[in-house]
């Protein structure tokens, strides 16, 4: 029954309809690509459940998104409580289990369209940072509901630096309550999500104050409007801080507080308590919260960054084959743009990246899990490891796509611009991505000072994590390669990269280490090195996703169309990154002028055999037309046609124009006579 | 009398208020920051005229930007033709001669917020492809704003290509008129400005039919609205092509034409003529109007781009000296982040980059004055070189410009990402010129077509223009450089970017010629160079940029102060461009492994040596804070303050919550109880 909605579904879109340019893309992929589509969901039977939920919401007008792209600030907000409530509601209907796939496809596909992100947040900081009594108070409150809360914790002066937090939290004896301030403007609690005009709750992250000292940051539970009227609490102020590039579905707002008071048990306290006269105590270790911490980063590369850029793709390879423009030989009709090198080399390589990012999350998931299970054995070994590896990989998966959905975006001229194509939006959500959760210059200084750390220790026969590991084995040859097509060796590739990152850590540590060494203070010797220590951090994490995505290949030995399709996207995406900063693998003759040239042409060719597989490739992420919601990227390729329906239901096209009627009539009057 | 307003308008800016982290900044500037400003606008009469503008328009509180970020897309079209009507009023009021300074000065600091440039462009075209009867009938029309036009080419399914437009104009002996036709979807008038809802009159591109034997495209003009209640003339279907990235003043529209009949004195028939029996006749030359593209291009980088650039590059830097975070020494206060040189490696090349584009543009209205006066003159030999010329500088000034102010927009971390930061709106506007005028992929390709004409001609010994002249002195040594020092030797990096641009257009050409002779079609190895050719014609405009900033640094030898700031800016550029794109000059051992480091060592240096001057600066620019419109960015730094007082004029802070009644109480309640 499901499976017959399903075919029903994509049946509309391959029926003959379909844009005969595009059409012809699709007749002779080299791969099976429904098989692509299984991998990438993680097996046949996810993909067929992930269907049946895009064709149940397809059916749903409440689900469309289509006029999204009109609807003001305060629109796209209201669709999106709105739109949450009647999801729960559909879904307790359908019986899906909490934590069944149903659930995830579904805030997967309508995710940008949906409220209450930060209230699991919220209640996910009770479970983790709360006592049992606290859990058993508040948690159940939160489940059903039944407030509603937001996790304050960023400051309008203070964001990655936690020390550097203002805000007051200052316990007073007398009436075993803590009092809760905003010393300073620049204290005011700023861009937490749902605090704007939602939230009735709040974790708040404040300065303990014990007897005038200060204990540091702890969080503690406030309530912040009225569950009856939605009104401020004494002594808060709270709205909304206006508008942002894109999120416009999410509130997100400031809050100041002048003693506001709480009673001692609104300090979460599993890991630290203030006993009734004043002392403190710290219990447990707090370790597996930094597990919080790189999760979120880890679920953020897979819902919000990765498929962000795989939709661009799917947009800018679809509308590529569809648009045609100038005359490519002469005399013939107009080329499809995407038989354009210079659009190939725009697109494709963003494809690749898409594809290499995909399967280093997988691995980022695996090591995840690993750390998690040691850490709660009480082995605590991998963290830094994992912290500079989520760290990296944030920042890379973040810069990437980013840059790729622009590429792609512009790939594809003025229309591109318009909101109605949908490119737009996918990139002012993706370039939000390189700040939130950790900005990505701190995060590459993070990992930076791992691999200082482990470089240091290599020196001194320790042994490394695994991802590190090469950073002991000094193996500083020159590239081997001696014709274009040694490039397409994935040895020969991952050693230009491992050698770089090497390369680049040795130089910066050296650097370092003289200007340490000449008598400048280290903190001073660290930030002249930054930008240097920075890059090889970066080149340590673009080693990583070559490596993974060489490792993935290995996976598909049994499968020869699917294993030879992800080869020349894995070498694509490892020659177009040393086609790019060819610089740096050039540094101590690694490679030679005639080298560089092999790569640019390995990659050059590489481009023209892909182009073949182009639409294959993005049809294999299988978004639905409803979740993609672009007028360049539908399944059909009927690009033009849905251009000007949408644009036809513009409000500007339904809005009176009084402009006429008070400017333009009272001159244009004056022409009638003479025309 | 205007001096006196001008001093206290900016004393309310210098006076106790300022944020003594800015103000300090500004104690001992290297140079006379006057005297910058005075460069900048061209002689210090300039200055006095651009202020006392600035002064009069922030008096009025109709030219006040304030609310924008909180305008939907209609408020800001009506505000903008509004403010548009005002402005001419209150522009006559002063008497202002047409085509005096204030009023450039006044369109210059209203770019964004007025309406009608397109008329303009209308006007235009009018005046350029009219005959003399035409321009007698329509001109004055336009100049009154009896009429209001636009000018309508681009189509929905093409753009550059013009040849590819598919709408026709088809002579009709018997009643003297032509029938015009949107053939197909793809053939509807898309983009042109005012189109969308307020343009009674269009100059439309069509091609030309007699006898059904097509003659190309040529200009018509078409009433395409009543003049007494601005609905559609009969056979015309027109309305607004809906939401974009930005540009909401503008209403962008769709045109489609259905055997509308105009008279046959309606086409513009200065180069062209359809005698009464349908015969065609060309008369003079049109070459003239190659001109006018060109010349929109130069002032697209002079009004629309480089003074972009320079307000992030304001907003940033300022922002940098406010923003407090993390330690750099221990136990000190948190330091400003422009101390970190990872911030000052993303500002101050943004910076050094708006300055060398202004140095270019100026070089550019010269070499364009020059070409004008000879075209003029009948003699068209300036034009190729010309239009190599400006397209290559209109792509590297887009391209950098846009990838800079996202850079500055990302540097202010979340609080970049609020449109109250101002900079949001700077990069969806700049990222715009990467493609309208001319694509840029297309434009770099038009380049390199001219360069390797250029190269073929120098083979042969003929002579070359003189920004290409380089071509024919083949001294392919390497990089003389022998310390870190070297490299700020104008003479050393200047050579350095003239190699790189000649090798890379020496191996695209030879790779050509290869192919060719190889029995590969022209057409097709065309295009399998065309990443090598894009490539070679971007360094070859990078090397212009560089160069006219080395020359314009002459002219400063009597003010040691300007010279030397200019130096190192002009440095700064040159090193930062090398240390990015290192591959590019380390081919054919150009440049060392040894020098690449004691270029990033020299370029480092620079950092730390401009961060001193980076507040004086942008200071320097001097745009005032209604211009900016920036919360982050205002001459005073009072950051926080005035994040805070713009965001809670949000109108989502003044909107009733439906939400809460609706849909958040009858859950709320139950909580009461338990809490």
């Amino acid at each position: 029954m499901a499976m017959q909605k399903v075919n029903s579904l994509f049946l509309n879109s391959t029926g003959k309809d379909v844009n005969p340019d595009l059409d012809i893309e699709r007749k002779n992929p080299s791969f099976d690509v429904e098989r692509l589509t299984n991998i990438l969901d993680g097996g046949a039977e996810n993909t067929r459940i992930r269907r049946a939920v895009d064709t149940w919401l397809q059916k749903d007008p409440e689900f469309s998104k289509e006029n999204q792209y009109f609807r003001t600030q305060n629109e796209r907000y209201e669709d999106a409580v709105r739109r949450s409530f009647y999801l729960e509601k559909k879904m307790n209907e359908m019986k899906w289990a909490e934590d069944g796939p149903e659930r995830k496809y579904c805030f997967r596909a309508l995710n940008g369209h949906l409220a209450f992100n930060v209230h699991q947040v919220f209640l996910k900081s009770i479970l983790g940072l709360g006592t049992d009594e606290q859990i058993a108070k508040w948690g159940p409150l939160a489940e059903k509901f039944y407030i509603s809360g937001t996790y304050a914790q960023t400051e309008l002066g203070h964001g990655t630096y936690l020390r550097g937090l203002e805000t007051t939290a200052t316990f007073d004896v007398a009436t075993q309550e803590f009092i809760l301030n905003t010393p300073s403007i620049s204290a005011m609690k700023w861009w937490p999500g749902e605090l704007g005009r939602t939230a009735t709750h709040a974790v708040v992250f404040a300065q303990l104050y014990l007897k005038e000292k200060s204990y540091g940051m702890h969080p503690f539970m406030l309530q912040i409007r009225s569950l009856l009227d939605h009104s401020p609490m004494p002594g808060v102020t709270v709205g909304d801080i206006g508008p942002k590039m894109s999120f416009e579905n999410v509130d997100n707002g400031f809050l100041l507080l002048k003693n506001v008071r709480v009673p001692r048990e609104n300090m979460l306290s599993r890991f630290s308590q203030v006993l009734p006269d004043g002392q403190y105590r710290k219990q447990g270790s707090d370790k597996i919260n930094y597990l919080t911490m790189m999760v979120i980063r880890t679920q953020i590369l897979e819902y919000e960054v990765v498929p962000l850029l795989m939709k661009a793709c799917t947009i800018a390879v679809r509308y590529s084959v569809v648009r045609r423009q100038s005359e490519l030989k002469p005399g013939d009709p107009e080329a499809k743009i995407l038989d354009y090198q210079t659009q190939q080399q725009k697109l494709l390589p963003q494809l690749a990246t898409a594809y290499a990012l995909f399967f280093v999350c997988g691995y980022l998931q695996e090591v995840f899990d690993k750390g998690y299970r040691e850490t709660k054995e009480g082995k605590f070994d991998m963290l830094p490891e994992l912290h500079a590896l989520t760290s990296g990989l944030k920042v890379i998966a973040t810069d990437y796509s980013s840059a790729g959905a622009e590429v792609c975006r512009r790939a594809c001229g003025g229309h591109g611009y318009s909101l109605l194509s949908g490119l737009p939006t996918l990139c002012t959500k993706l370039v939000a991505s390189c700040t939130y959760e950790g900005e990505n210059t701190v995060l590459l200084l993070q990992t930076a000072r791992f691999l200082i750390k482990c470089f240091g220790a290599a020196i001194n026969g320790k042994p490394l994590p695994p991802s590190v590991a090469y950073l002991s084995s000094e193996n500083l040859g020159k590239c081997r390669a001696k014709e274009k097509r040694d490039f397409l060796n994935p040895d020969v590739y991952a050693d230009a990269y491992r050698q770089r990152a090497f390369r680049m850590l040795r130089k910066a540590a050296n650097k370092l280490q003289m200007l340490v060494q000449s008598g400048i203070a280290q903190y001073d010797a660290w930030n002249r090195c930054s930008v240097q220590l920075a890059q090889a951090a970066m080149a340590h994490s673009h080693y990583i996703v070559v490596e993974k995505f060489v490792e993935a290949l290995e996976r598909f030995g049994q499968e020869a169309g699917i294993q030879r399709i992800l080869k020349h996207l894995c070498d694509l995406f490892a020659l177009h990154g040393i086609h790019s900063e060819m610089g740096g693998f050039m540094q101590d003759g690694y490679l030679s002028t005639e080298q560089t040239a092999m790569v640019t042409e390995s990659y050059l060719d590489l481009l023209a055999i892909i182009r073949r597989d182009a639409v294959p490739l993005v049809d294999a992420f299988d978004f639905s037309d409803g979740n993609l919601n672009s007028a360049l990227g539908c399944y059909d390729g009927r690009v033009y046609e849905r251009l000007y329906e949408w644009a036809k239901k513009s409000p500007t096209n339904q809005q009176g124009n009084q402009i006429f009627k008070t400017y333009l009539k009272p001159l244009f009057q004056n022409a009638l006579s003479k025309l």
